[in-house]
């Protein structure tokens, strides 16, 4: 499954991780890398799985696009590209596993944006934030809407418009990041917070992600619409039902969903 | 007024409180509490009080909705659970009064759900804050409505998919509360609080809340639009008059309305 | 270009400094400055500068609207006052330039609308913000459209609801500002943000700056659909070409736009 430089997916339990691994290209992510992490992805979300790391292994945990996918490249083209970064992104928010960001490094613009896409993040205290292409020539666009949507609105502008490295504390503080720990410590964390995020009903639990999703950023009462139909429906199944038999009979649930 | 287990209302001044008092059931908000509690904020909505403060006793504030008014029912019935859940809250944002949430304890899902709806909320230090259907079989779809409007995304989908206890000091750097405080100052920190948000004309005032909700969420184009219409019409009234000609003559207010 | 009372506008290097100069009238916003602001920002929105930063004299950064204008106006002409004021928060957004506040005392109502619709807004300790409608007759309505943009939600209720002022340190918290300094330190702090935001290509940075407030608000696939159109069409121009180029070749890139 390993091509030259492809994301290495390595399952341990119910667990993928999928690792980026072209430290020297800073992992960036071309064309190529993109659908490899898109093909990826696609296909844990087709597995029984229940998680989902997103790691990323050398000095850089991503770069972002590739300027040599850019550069000279006709509008077209442009397009696609962030027309199948952003297909990345929405994927990661669609499969049905919990999707955990583990920062070990620098993450800029796409990189940050993948971060801020993932449903959790925890981040090594030597990783760092930033949307370069506001001091560049090419603003980040895209990876703003993914980061807007995790921080203030302010703190969004700053980081757009001066490009400047946000610390991992920071990050904690404005809410990009779940979790800040010792470098050494990272795995650990990464562990035990996806230990906590997976337990439960799977089906439900899928269910609720693309829910969540569905509903942010919406008027509440919208939200609301559709929020209740699917929390109605959800109540059918077969471990909304064992969860609350257990619940009610004082003793611990047996999944099969 | 107050039948076996209904909430209890009581007018002390300009503000009534309503208590949930069922804390053998840990406030589980059943069809026939959901009920009651609508009737009483619909009913204290109608009267000339200027806040409600909704406060619960027993160990827990509110463990949410009763599984046994949803454990076997059909789809329909949980849709109209949920839709009376769903009323209750937006009649809360919809009154005219201040309605404040005083959390001593526990609060998870539904309950959850009712102090991200209240306009403040004042909590103990030894309150916290869940919404464990992720960790559990029936996904918190409709609390998380309300908890994700007060609290970031990442935070947001932390509280969803781990269904872990946040504790109070947590809750407030996230922004679901407005003040924490030891057990034994929570009534005055209420009451501080509540007579701050009460004061000024009640007609203006009631107008600005509604206002408040009607524009969040929305694109600040859309709500601007809403507000300019709102704030024009509202300079004519009596309290905005008062307001102005007090400030400009260098006297104290008085409100007719 | 300083007529009686006008925002005093100058330019130093790359940067345009309007000030609110009123001081005896707490620099309040009336129809007349109203305009006279909307003017100047504006035409320094026509000019080459790269930031404009947003100043005031006196003892308070600025009290709002001035009640004289609105005490016994017909609603007609409230609503084009309102809509007046509306225009001036939009263009600070529409302008190319960085808009900066720097607020050095109290800004309320429509003083801290101003603040809350800069891009960014550095404060000095003594600073202070608050939406005073609610707590007198007049409810700070559209105010609270860019106050609540910026804060959470259960904050800014606190902040309509009470009127009370939050000082610079929780203003910070809260998001509303981006730095706090001691007031000795306040022009520094200006000039540091403001040069970090400045950097890059100014064309990319304008398109850059208009996307941000497209997209914000919008649900997320709704931001994208904006963002990937602007950001391939943005790779097409100088600018872009320049910064990817000078990356790729490790030189210092020379922006022409």
């Amino acid at each position: 499954m390993t091509a030259e430089g492809a994301p290495r997916v390595e399952r341990d339990g119910d667990v993928v991780r999928i690792t980026l691994c072209r430290p020297k290209r800073r992992n960036a992510l071309s064309r190529e890398h993109l659908g490899q992490l898109l093909a990826a992805v696609t296909e844990v979300g087709h597995s029984d799985a229940a998680g989902i790391v997103l790691a990323a292994e050398g000095p850089v945990f991503s770069a972002g696009h590739d300027f040599t996918d850019v550069l000279d490249a006709p509008l077209p083209e442009v397009r696609s590209l962030l027309a199948l970064c952003t297909e990345l992104m929405e994927t990661i928010q669609s499969v049905p596993q919990v999707v955990l960001a583990r920062v070990h490094a620098l993450a800029t613009a796409a990189g940050c944006q993948l971060v801020a896409s993932c449903d959790l993040a925890v981040a090594a205290e030597s990783a760092g934030f930033a949307a370069p292409g506001g001091k560049g020539g090419w603003f980040c666009h895209t990876p703003m809407v993914a980061i807007a949507r995790n921080v203030g609105r302010k703190r969004a502008m700053e980081m757009a418009l001066t490009g400047d490295v946000v610390d991992a504390r920071t990050a904690l503080d404005w809410g990009l990041v779940n979790r800040v720990v010792p470098d050494g410590e990272l795995d650990a964390a990464v562990d035990d917070l996806m230990g906590r995020a997976i337990r439960g009903s799977r089906a439900s639990k899928a269910w609720g992600k693309q829910t969540m999703y569905a509903q942010l950023d919406r008027p509440e009462r919208d939200a609301y619409a559709t929020a209740i139909e699917v929390m109605a429906a959800a109540s059918q199944i077969d471990g909304a039902r064992e969860g609350m038999r257990s619940f009610l009979e004082k003793r611990p649930p047996v999944w099969t969903d």
